[in-house]
């Protein structure tokens, strides 16, 4: 038997996005981790005095010394490059800085290379917009009995946990590092948010293995964080509460976090998922969200660490007999009160959408509540609700959309979540990656982490040109003549993808109507009975949530103006979220002209028929399979998911219309068949 | 702490059933394992003399060499018993038949007491109706991670393994194999047809620990089977193929087989699911169902065993837009043809219903259709698709109802299994037994492991007398004075709840509506769009499904007269199976008087009603709780499940009719409150 090639592809740090860089004279000027990350980077390019190299990457101080005066200050989290003819100078202020502005240069040459659009002379500044980058891992230790090891993971196991240990072999760590750092990425937490008893000890009796994996971000300017269970007291320390006003767990935690620090000096912080979804948290002692991430935080305080909240607190346990309670209403209603309350290390976690990752939702009015609290973003890159890296999903144009979206007609969320000086947030998601051999299941998938990491540095870069970045990595390998081919043919698949999945499946906002069993594929009603607060009650007549403030659940009246008013009326909230926030009968006229019915039949059937383009791009790229840029098993695992999603969406077509013809009786005038 | 009591309950054979029998004397007569099981029974008695002694136990052979002459030929696979004024006498042609006589006795004098009906002077001759009364496991050695280890099972682990391998204290299966030799059962399959890789080596590298659980067997008259792979010379034997027409393959069946009764000479035989949801077949060589089991037959032929072939054989991977197909038809399309084409010791093994033991079906048409071949009715104990030994569900009225009815008119159903001279057949269920201390998880699902065996022994008898012999001998304990309360407390519960759960769950037949993950609680749509082939068709017009010649599927045809033409009009067919032969409209006027939406709003409403008298009967025995009759902790599970199952109900009520409102419009008259 013939050993497989296990060597997992190279993403978008293929050898040939650093070839042209390694054929000049380099010289690397300072210390640190990240800057001997760099010369393992620069190890095969000739080496060159600082006046006379051809690229100099330089931490600030040891530029200063080394002579090179006349530049700019080099900015808090950002670098400085400055560009002549023959020359190329990186300074950081750091040397995590420094590396960061090492592989931005990887990139703007690899783009320009596809763009053709010569890169400008001179000297820029680019700086961190989010300071807070920051990846969220849902790997277990173990392997759960149905959910794999990796919750909500569709990429294969974890890359940190093997059989039920850490893995002994961290290369894979080290290669994903390298891939963040390159688009900005400067924290990671490595545990799942909810925290079993195996993955708790990561906080004590394993603390010599979480070492490990920090020393492989360290070399990245990657800080770890760890998920802990506001349980952790009880179940780790034998204490007999949890209590966040017990003196007990306060020295417990204090004690706790000291020896994470002595053994991690530049460890991140805490994420904490509590009293949700059945996790321990401080409602069980009469205490506030305050009491408890409080608490923690000032544990952290004296080693400069920060707590991540998250805000994904709701009743699971709904009764869907009583239509006045909305899921919706949660985040809201709970955390809004405590602004203000949250001590200064402290940084509220706030899913973009009031529900959970739905392909579509309005963006949470959390985000608009609460100006005296730190607040992060927090995306969704696994596919959970948008194709499980089964389907084509490129995800930037919705998180641009969020971004960009000005909550109170005026700040967008990008600049919310920044915060402003000493209540600084940022932005964190759920990765996509695994040990899969193509880290993300999908190959395409893997644009939605660069992309993620892209926007957490620049909120406000376009999807599109972002894609182009990632395109021109990714395929560095192929030659001038291909390399217009294969843009034009991933962004004829990519850059509609969200809009395209919205399409055939569930309708106008209205979210879940996912199988319950995994969140893959239709389930219409799945949830529609269910405790988990999510409902779209079709009958009949009509579909929707009634979610105004005259007649619904009120939901719409916890967005500040002028949104409170847009999404109040049927007749000024968007289309796409008209279901979200009402509920209308089947023959209600769009602002596209449409019913909503003949809008559900219609809309559909285009997406599945905007798969033959997207196969038709992929084929049209047939004869380049087998060359560097493009292996055979790239190609197979495209075609095998390709085919895998046009199955699933027809399925999503065919049974969200005759589920909807079933209901209302409406034939299809477009004479589509309706099963 | 103190150690719990972990002494299994007695279920239907406390101390209490044998008290009155061990003051007589007594005298067994005759060799083998049943008598010294008889001998042990009656260890407490004092011996006497055979003239004298007041109980005398005897295989037919000893007795006549005793001197009891005067007695009629003791009878195949039954027992006499002669019973005088000072004097009773039990006579088995076969070891196994005195100890089935001697159960009998038991049984019959706690029966006695609990009716007040004297047992007659006389002589009775009593055989079982059904040759073969068989009892399959769906125990898996290892724990599947979502199923558990039991398949399908509700009450707790298995009996038979433990931690991966087969236990090596094996009490609960000597207490298991007295329990259901009690009721008349004579052969247990000890393991999931669905036969995993660890499962399937107990035919050959486990065949050791078979070779014990059989010696546990034999002392009660059972014989072992095993259910084996199809895949067996492949997966076991290395072999390259499993093609029935191999001669490898035969071979490889003739020496494992061989094998297998060298170690256990009265082994019955096996049990094959095969090219059924996922389980290799002859299919996949393009041979006949016949042409597999008839080989497998031939290896167990020089040796008397038996193969059971299971007709549960349909496509798992049905289009549900293709309303043409229809899983009902599957098992006569497949094996009616076949008729006369299996080996003499082959039976084929059919499912009550065409479709998956759901609530109400009408009987397999296989049933019918194959005269000149073995077969067994495969009823299911464990009550997967009714209430998971959560609900009160006696279910020995359906099964009565199965057994009486008239295929073509004639000849009942437990006559045609019964079949005739030389081609004889029988009974199995699916048990429901595991290691819970109550051996059920409802301490009254006992009594459905206990009717199903008397029922084939005797199908003719009455599902109320039955469960007046199960409370007779379970409340053996109890004063005359509670006895009579007991009996009526628990026929309040139980006569009708079979009934009752079907009129809370899926209305007039359709079948499913249940919760895909786990068969339990509602999930209306939940296989409305699956590949599982079990769909109701409801839309806002009306439900069912169309399994008429004329209009439908057809499947109306596969039935004799009168059945066919009863069946195919939605006027003559029996409302309790309307929606599973047709599909009408929401205003569809029942027999009953009703239409059929109204009769899904009220019986939903008046079988959640009736929970209330369940509960008040279990209540009126408060004051005996904790009597040696009725245990507490026998109070606490019952009070517990009571409890999940009026929750469960209500969730079924409450779905079921808002379901059908939001597809109907159709207001409720009777002003049932409909969310």
């Amino acid at each position: 038997m013939s050993s497989p090639d296990l060597t997992p592809h190279p993403a978008w740090l293929p050898d040939a996005a650093f070839a042209a860089l390694l054929t000049r004279t380099v010289a690397v000027l300072g210390e640190g981790p990240c800057l001997d990350t760099v010369r393992a980077e620069l190890a095969g390019a000739p080496s060159e005095s600082v006046a006379d190299a051809q690229l100099v990457v330089a931490r600030a101080d040891a530029a200063a010394i080394a002579g090179l005066n006349d530049l700019p200050d080099a900015p808090i989290d950002g670098h400085v490059t400055v560009r002549t003819a023959d020359r190329v100078l990186i300074i950081g202020r750091t040397d995590a800085d420094a590396l960061r502005g090492f592989y931005a240069l990887v990139r703007d040459e690899a783009t320009a290379r596809l763009t053709g659009e010569p890169l400008p002379h001179g000297t820029r500044i680019s700086v961190a917009a989010e300071p807070l980058r920051m990846l969220d891992h849902w790997d277990n230790i173990d392997v759960h009995p149905w959910m794999g090891q990796v919750e909500r993971g569709y990429a294969g196991g974890s890359i940190f946990y093997d059989a039920g240990n850490i893995r002994s072999d961290l290369g894979r760590v080290r290669a994903y590092a390298r891939l963040i750092a390159n688009c900005g990425i400067n924290a990671v937490a490595i545990n799942n948010v909810n925290v079993h008893a195996r993955e708790a000890r990561l906080l004590t009796d394993d603390l010599h293995e979480v070492v490990r994996i920090a020393e492989m971000f360290r070399a990245y300017g990657i800080r770890t964080f760890l998920s802990v269970s506001f349980g952790s007291p009880m179940m780790l320390g034998g204490l007999s509460t949890n209590d966040p006003l017990e003196g007990t767990v306060a020295d417990w935690w204090s004690a706790t976090t000291a020896d994470v620090y002595a053994a991690i000096s530049d460890f991140g912080g805490f994420l904490v998922k509590a009293d949700s979804e059945g996790q321990p948290g401080p409602f069980a002692y009469g205490r506030t969200h305050a009491d408890g991430a409080n608490m923690i935080a000032q544990a952290l305080r004296p080693h400069g660490g920060t707590v991540l909240w998250r805000a994904f607190v709701y009743n699971h346990s709904q009764d869907w007999q009583d239509r006045s309670t909305d899921r919706a209403r949660a985040a809201h209603d709970h955390f809004a009160p405590l602004d203000g309350s949250f001590a200064e290390n402290v940084i509220l976690q706030i899913k973009h959408g009031p529900l959970d990752f739905q392909v579509r939702e309005p963006l949470s009015p959390v985000l608009a509540a609460m100006p005296n609290t730190r607040l992060a973003l927090e995306l969704q890159v696994t596919q959970e609700y948008t194709g499980h890296q089964k389907h084509v999903c490129y995800l930037a144009p919705a998180w641009s959309e969020y971004l960009r979206f000005r909550m109170d007609g005026e700040r967008s969320v990008a600049d919310i979540v920044a915060g402003s000086d000493g209540a600084r947030g940022g932005i964190t998601a759920v990765s996509n990656i695994g040990a899969d051999m193509f880290w993300t299941g999908h190959p395409l998938a893997q644009a939605n982490l660069y992309a993620f990491g892209r926007l957490s540095w620049d909120p406000m870069a376009e999807p599109i040109a972002l894609l182009d970045e990632w395109i021109a990595l990714t395929f560095a390998a192929a030659s001038e003549a291909q390399l217009p081919r294969i843009r034009s043919a991933l962004h004829a698949m990519m850059d509609e993808s969200w809009l395209r999945y919205e399409a055939y499946t569930a309708p106008l906002g209205v979210g879940f109507m996912v199988s319950a069993q995994n969140h893959y594929g239709p389930g219409i009603d799945d949830y529609e009975y269910s405790k988990w607060g999510t409902y779209h009650f079709a009958d009949r007549d009509g579909v929707g949530v009634d979610r105004s403030v005259a007649t619904g659940t009120g939901y719409a009246g916890q967005y500040p103006s002028p949104w409170r008013e847009i999404y109040e009326s049927a007749q000024t909230c968007p289309d796409e979220l008209l279901l979200f926030f009402h509920h209308v009968p089947y023959e209600h006229a769009l602002h596209s002209g449409k019913t909503v019915i003949q809008h559900i039949y219609d809309s559909r059937q285009e997406a599945v028929q905007q798969l033959d383009a997207v196969d038709e791009a992929w084929d049209s790229l047939a004869d380049l399979i087998g060359t560097t840029a493009l292996t055979s098993k790239y190609d197979e695992r495209m075609r095998e998911l390709l085919a895998e999603q046009r199955r699933n969406a027809v399925e999503w077509r065919d049974q969200v219309r005759t589920y909807f013809f079933r209901k209302s009786g409406v034939p299809d005038p477009a004479g589509h068949v309706i099963y």
